[in-house]
């Protein structure tokens, strides 16, 4: 259905805007108090599983600082459970008890399909079509899922990592058994937002959030095939839907981002936004992409400075982006518990008041 | 003086060399077996302060693997502990007790010139020459220190850090406190090589590891200055001495590491060799800049692989790197402890069968 607010789905499609879109990514998080209040009742798993008030955190920063985008409250850990890999947020970090140590642990693991999903993540659907209901289309909503590589990261590793030294070593002892885990994975996540989409989501972001830890060649291997099976899956069913790709310390492998099929490249901070706008759209014209929007770049970090500094620097980002179209204004990562909710509303308002 | 084994002196200084000279980042450390026996006798610490053990372990690799170069063992928070910062490894990682958190205590920090250096940390310089006299000259000897930016966000953080949140606060919010504690680790680190360098090392390399975790902009700021100021400070006593720089995640900076004065530079494994050393050297022909050793970047991950991978993994990156003069192998990071002995030295062999 159509939303009034289109800055988000127009500049995703490259298409001119008055004004730059903007959001956070995690924006419905520990920095708001009103998050934090509903957080203190539930724990983070049963918040995500408890569809009125996942919808209810979901829409606080739209409410709170007016975003122009909501992106449902869940987590990439979500659709790993019901594939039969038990998480616990119970620490306050994701922790999977049983880690995949072996190729039988990865025969175990059940490739869902769309109906699979819908039955045994009700609650993920449930919470698209509440957001929906309760901002009856007034601006997009956003999906989400993690990308193979960067899910295994967390299955073998048994939760964050600092080298990803147990997925590398799997990985180089076992490629094949590895190759049927990403594979798995695939099918599994490009069903989850093949179905989100059928439940109400405007576009989708796949977060291959640590794939940066890879060489280049590794990342050929076994991060970008996985994204382009997800993505070619995806618009085999939505050939038109908007589909962004974000990775954290991308420099790395901005090239292979524009190789996965997604139509809009998140980037973190450490990148200049001018630098990859042009280097993108030289590619473009070079080599016959499709055009790409680009998402980002505001280091997190930046939000804890004083607010004058934030909103310096946010013009330094729109200086940078250029008045070009396809432009979403964001975070190069997503915004941390400590940032001032007064920091993050001037984050918002600075690119609201920007003209193209 | 003079030392028998000149290939990774001459390669850092792009001379031609039959082969290209190997050591690894880390290589005195806990995945040789010979280092935990020495290590479960005393902590770390005391290791670092033990002149005689210290030249023990330092020595190890080039026992047992055949390096070419001999870094010696230390810790890049030594210097830190006669300025005031008081570190502990008692948990088995560096923490501060009392991480800095105000201009007060910056003020308080001593900077330490090259005859205090060599009265509070002579076991330092006893190390040094304590490796000389045990190999006598048959290879190099190599010195390290952190550079400011990194050194300031353990003395911050009071850690290690992820997000560091902690130190980009501190940095936004006091930037010219920052630039005080900056110019202090500054001069007392090129005083802390000076003084390595008149204590027999041959060649010194920088650690300005997280260096990455800012933006192009904060980096020009708060890294790129103060590795220049340690550069230039050193070359002004020994205008002749190799200094390689390196930092971990390096892409998105690699033009201002070319900026830092540093004549070789130590790339991680996220970058592709032969890009790297094509981009430097057509900078140097473009922009008059010396010229510049690259030294790398197997990812150490690689190291846990069967040993055919390695080996295979080891020629990869040879070729890579091309046979052009300049090129010191290398890991992409240091070496992580649960490698086996036999892939190190796997590595180390492949880079020592291969003829330029």
């Amino acid at each position: 259905m159509q939303v009034k607010n289109t800055l988000l789905l127009d500049a995703l499609k490259c298409k001119e805007t008055p004004r730059p879109p903007v959001w956070m990514m995690r924006q419905a998080g520990r920095y708001l108090p009103q998050y934090q209040a509903i957080r203190s009742t539930m724990s983070f798993l049963d918040l995500c599983k408890n569809s009125q008030k996942a919808a209810e955190v979901s829409i606080q920063p739209y409410e709170i600082l007016g975003v122009d985008g909501i992106i449902m409250f869940s987590d990439i850990l979500v659709p790993l459970e019901p594939m039969g890999a038990c998480v616990s947020f119970d620490s306050g970090k994701p922790e999977f008890k049983s880690p995949i140590r072996s190729q039988q642990d990865i025969e175990k693991l059940i490739e869902l399909d769309v109906p699979s999903l819908e039955t045994k993540c009700s609650y993920v659907f449930e919470t698209i079509e509440e957001i929906a209901r309760r901002t009856h289309n007034e601006v997009p909503i956003l999906g989400f899922a993690g990308a193979p590589w960067t899910l295994a990261s967390y299955m073998i590793e048994g939760g964050g990592s600092k080298d990803f030294a147990l997925i590398k070593r799997f990985t180089y002892q076992h490629p094949e058994a590895m190759m049927m885990l990403l594979d798995k994975l695939s099918f599994t996540i490009a069903n989850h937002l093949i179905a989100k989409i059928k439940h109400g989501v405007h576009a989708v972001q796949l977060f291959d959030t640590w794939a940066s830890s890879l060489s280049q060649e590794d990342y050929r291997l076994f991060a970008l095939p996985y994204q382009q099976k997800i993505i070619s899956q995806i618009r085999a069913v939505y050939p038109d839907i908007s589909i962004t790709l974000y990775i954290n310390g991308c420099a790395n492998v901005l090239d292979m981002m524009m190789e996965s099929g997604a139509n809009c490249l998140s980037i973190d901070w450490r990148m200049n936004l001018n630098d990859t706008r042009n280097y993108v759209l030289a590619a473009h014209g070079m080599a016959g992409f499709p055009k790409l929007a680009i998402q980002g770049n505001l280091d997190p970090c930046t939000l804890l400075a004083p607010k004058s500094f934030v909103i310096d620097a946010t013009k330094y980002m729109l200086e940078m982006a250029t008045n070009d179209p396809g432009y979403i204004a964001n975070l190069g990562h997503g915004i941390l518990p400590e940032v001032p909710v007064e920091n993050a509303l001037a984050f918002i308002q600075t690119v609201q008041a920007h003209k193209c």
